[in-house]
């Protein structure tokens, strides 16, 4: 499987700095290592409307998508609602999560509390054995917390059911600057329309100027276009990295 | 003035883990100071058809537009093309960068590097004093680099025409968790419809449960919804913070 996937961060205070943003790190590292490529991350505001929006045309574009944030007990929390209405579905009240809330604060539970036991119809409850409340899945989207840890811990729980092909990288680090080697990479980019090439400046760096990236799902394709590179850029390489997981 | 801005991050070596995002930090935090409400952030890859759905879509629903990104000499820099598309205007060789990159360069100057004088047409350039190659606006987006400080450079060298009226904030922290102040926090949301008022658990913190932050643009009205919730969470709160600048 060559699963593709988006991260949708919802809330207020990531767009307002309020709080920093640490899913979209813990997404891309986590996501890369597993082999699944991560196609677009939005960050969008608590708001309904725009969430029904961005789900739905995550969950058609891509694999898996996963949401961050909106799922407390407050007012602000309309991630549910956002998720509901991107599939048409109302939103019910879960028997299942209504009982694990009641009795993880027996005699405690408000009726604002109870709000987090109303989820989109037809959504899927996951429960790994190392987390106390089930993740809430509709079609292909996973619904996770805005408290990074606790996105972190749920997400870890289910991480092995992405896992993919890995992705083999080859690094080249370069003493010219781009415009002197732009055509050589535009022609091994041509050569290899199935390896990405990539190529990013530096200009604080004294060691070299331009890391050229060679990278697929194929280790052997992937040494082929770096062998291809090492040859035609011979008379800058500094140093080379790889092949090993991208 | 009250603007609202989105960011489009273009790059597949952030959506991939080469590069750790620094833009989307960057412009959090000055955007915020400049009394612009950053509304959205997508990290996309280097595809011109994803560029322009993105950039048609900002451009629409958002004052001003920043794109990061996808704008050196390479087979990846694909920005302008997208932008292009956005508009459904033709890229177009643009005299003036031209003879900049010419006389920068003198005698070297390759075709890949020329392909940074195609922009779209229509396009203005801005050039503060405090920069050597002019910044590119297609209507209302910003086409700034990927390169981080150059990124930068150039957007601090034109901030201020973006500065609005400021945010004023009052952040209270609460020893009680979410779901025993969500009523009351619903309720001050509903009376003062025009302040933002947000609430964020914390289960690490050992001071408070919840940081509350009450926010708006006219710091009367912050300031009594802050002075209402005060009242209603009495019984709660550890410290507050502010009225001071969101």
């Amino acid at each position: 499987m060559s699963a593709t996937a988006g991260l949708i961060v919802i809330g207020n205070e990531v767009l307002s700095g309020k709080v920093v943003d640490e899913h979209t790190p813990f997404f891309v590292r986590e996501l890369r290592d597993l082999g699944v490529e991560l196609k677009k991350v939005s960050m969008i505001p608590d708001d309904v409307d725009t969430i029904g929006r961005e789900v739905a045309a995550f969950s058609a574009a891509f694999d898996v998508v996963f949401t961050t944030g909106g799922v407390g007990p407050t007012h602000d929390d309309v991630t549910m609602e956002g998720v509901a209405r991107a599939f048409g579905v109302p939103v019910v009240r879960n028997r299942e999560i209504e009982v694990l809330l009641v009795s993880h604060s027996p005699g405690e539970t408000t009726g604002a509390q109870l709000r987090m036991a109303d989820i989109p119809e037809g959504a899927t409850l996951l429960k790994p054995d190392s987390i106390v409340f089930p993740i809430i899945v509709v079609r292909n989207v996973y619904v996770l917390p805005g408290v990074p840890s606790t996105a972190r811990r749920k997400f870890l729980a289910i991480r092995e059911r992405f896992r993919g092909q890995a992705f083999s990288l080859v690094v080249l680090y370069l003493s010219k600057g781009e415009s002197a080697i732009a055509e050589r990479l535009a022609k091994t980019a041509r050569e290899y329309p199935d390896v990405a090439i990539g190529s990013y400046p530096r200009y604080d760096d004294v060691e070299y100027k331009v890391k050229v990236t060679v990278e697929s799902r194929n280790a052997d394709r992937t040494r082929a276009a770096a062998t291809a590179l090492e040859t035609l850029l011979e008379d800058s390489i500094v140093r080379i990295e790889g092949p090993g997981p991208g």
